[in-house]
């Protein structure tokens, strides 16, 4: 077999076998396929496309590259959750507590934030003393015992992943639903995950900017699913705003304890509730989102969610007066109002903005080696549909002095982040769309 | 700027500028940008293609990335001739003294041989003594003395070309129209033609297997020469079957010379006519296809032709004994003759497979140092249209005893390559259409 004859193949349209993508994917994880081979067959994949049946062997050849975590000496089905990356995005922190407080087993390895979105792992370490590294067994005991564990990725997993999308990164290859497809449920399967729940957001502050493309990327993830014998069901979730109010890492965890308490903003609240009803149906707990959603409310409003995140605060290590008293968790030495220029009506938050300047007031990482600030970040004062009045504050910038010298570019970010009309907005819904393998519902 | 950002617009459809070309052709060359980026690019290039400003771009670009020749010293239009190769294309030993004797200056470089395809170098030195090696003074006095020199590449032309070439190799971007149109057209035009003459080859044994790629790559490099001031005619003829009736180094030179003595195959002198006489157009020296052919045909018959071969060939310190008495051209030891298994009329002969039949008993290179036997190679008996009779012979093969252990596989090509059919096909013309600047005209 030769990596070149391959790559015609594609090129002209045909499918591929599963031994032939398995000698691409082993051979370029392995070394013996160059760049420019995986390059060319790449760009042949964003024109052409692939079949169910190639995504689904792609999707597990990658998954198979490297460490894979077996997940079967903990009880009960494991279903994880997925999210496309937003800004202000914290709801593992929320419906995991939720999910594992209504029986479903929540064993989740998370991770780091880069560029404009952040990364749960990063956002739990706001805690003080909270070890997102835990032993294989340390990791299964703990969701045995107390049902949830939250962990960073460790070890050599998806190698050929990982590999193959720096490659795409620079050779214009990324935007391809069947690659971005595979990309995310390798990394799912190599977690050991049963079943999954995807969230993929759509709008100005995600990858995927229209709900067509978002549409047809969790089709391509329920179909790889479907046909590796992992339940899957995604939801198209708006990100056409940050999620929530806060943006940055303690603001976020504060929030996701506010929401626990049952005070946190309502689309946060709803969009944890419709992932956790998914995530309880695939689990086995619920047979309709009907039935979840009453169940996860039973949990919230009991304080029981709220009681799961503290003892997996205590578990790991975590202190959990900050999560009893969260005024107790890292606080920015500097508050400053970012202040609207005229009046109106806030008709749009370009959340990828939103984003860029929590980063650069040190909330989030430019390059994988950034430090990050956990105390600092923007906290938004108004969101699409509020009225608001010249001189009034559109959103606090936290952040400390080492990072003042961000302060203009994050206000004028946020400045140009809010789209301000005369008339109110209408009305519209956080979850476009459900996709399952019985087809897309939609909600638009 | 940046290599991904210039992929990506030219995968969205989108025109690069010249100055983006100069760019990702520099940089490639220079080494700045890395192969993968450049499969990538290739890889959008096959799908999008390139309009005729990128492709003369591209051209320009790649034909001064290394040494160009000035051929300015030499006095007159310097029409070069280039043919898309060919099994048995000795055109070039044939026209060149044709061309030169009209007046018509011929300079020309010319390659080696590959696979199944020979060179025109390798042929001239089956002439003993004969140096394809000439310093570039003595090069252009010998164009201005005698009106022709034919010498192999030296220095370091076109590397850019030559770089992108052996990446498409490896990453099934050969067959792009654009694509070979530049790197075609960037070597003409590095060698310092004024105007050129293409002969682009069209089936079983060339490179473009039909008539309408043929014409697509045709015009393409016609277009070509059109946008960077070199006026450009493309001649599409047939390689349906060898040109002539030698395949071999010292065969061809034979060949080649009987042709200049007015025995030659019907076929060769007609396809060395016709290009020849646009080569006079082109020139200056004729108006019309009809005056060209006329003045070419008095200089052939005249023997001036023959003549300019003979001092072309003492020029650069061959041995006129030979052209004068090709009997004493090198000669194979063995020669076995292919006897034909069935009677009818030939219908077809698969031009690359005695290509290859000649290649294996040592007349052409299998990789890039393959030495070969300059005698070796396969002389045919028949050709399209014949009639034969079942134990005739359809060729005769030329080796030495060193390459005793290829006959089983040459014999088994030779046979397989004729198609035998019960009835005598229809006869067709050797050239099936002229492309100029003008427009397509089509002979079939």
């Amino acid at each position: 077999m030769r990596a070149v004859d391959l790559i015609r193949k594609k090129r002209d349209g045909q499918e591929l076998t599963t031994e032939e993508i398995s000698f691409l994917v082993r051979g370029y994880s392995e070394g013996q396929i160059p760049d420019y081979q995986m390059a060319a067959w790449a760009m042949t994949v964003f024109y052409r496309g692939m079949s169910a049946r190639e995504t689904a062997d792609l999707t597990m050849q990658m998954a198979s590259s490297g460490d894979t975590i077996d997940l079967s000496s903990i009880h009960g089905i494991k279903v994880d959750k997925h999210s496309t990356g937003g800004v202000g995005d914290k709801t593992t922190i929320v419906l995991g507590p939720m999910v594992a407080a209504a029986g479903v087993p929540v064993a989740k390895m998370s991770g780091r934030g880069l560029g404009h979105t952040g990364g749960t792992i990063d956002k739990l370490e706001a805690i003080r003393g909270f070890s997102v590294e835990l032993a294989k067994e340390q990791f299964f005991r703990q969701v045995n015992d107390i049902g949830i564990a939250v962990v960073g990725q460790s070890g050599n997993m998806t190698p050929a992943d990982k590999k193959l999308y720096a490659l795409r990164d620079v050779t214009a290859t990324v935007d391809s639903i069947p690659l971005i497809a595979s990309s995310v449920m390798s990394k799912k399967i190599a977690a050991g995950a049963d079943a999954i729940v995807l969230d993929v957001k759509t709008g100005s502050g995600a990858f995927m900017k229209t709900l067509e493309d978002s549409i047809r990327l969790a089709k391509a993830m329920v179909e790889i699913g479907t046909q590796v014998g992992r339940q899957t069901v995604a939801v198209i979730s708006d990100m056409d705003q940050p999620l929530g109010y806060a943006i940055g890492n303690a603001l976020e965890i504060r929030e996701a304890v506010d929401t626990l308490r049952g005070e946190g903003p309502a689309d946060l609240e709803e969009v944890c509730l419709i992932l956790a009803s998914h995530m309880l149906i695939l689990g086995g707990k619920a047979s309709s989102e009907e039935e979840a959603k009453a169940i996860l409310l039973e949990h919230l409003r009991s304080g029981e969610a709220l009681e799961k995140l503290k003892k997996m605060v205590a578990a790991q290590g975590g202190d959990t007066t900050q999560i009893d008293n969260p005024e107790l968790l890292p606080q920015a030495e500097i508050q400053v109002e970012v202040l609207a220029e005229r009046s109106g009506f806030i008709e749009s938050i370009q959340a990828e903005e939103i984003g860029i300047a929590a980063m650069v007031l040190g909330a989030g990482r430019e390059t994988k080696d950034s430090k990050i600030d956990l105390a600092a970040g923007v906290e938004l004062r108004k969101k699409i549909g509020d009225p608001v009045v010249a001189g009034e504050a559109l959103a606090v910038l936290h952040f400390n002095p080492e990072h003042r010298e961000g302060k203009g570019e994050a206000e004028q970010r946020i400045l140009g982040a809010y789209g301000i009309s005369e008339t109110k907005p209408p009305k519209r819904p956080l979850v476009f769309a459900l996709v399952t393998k019985d087809g897309v519902k939609r909600f638009l």
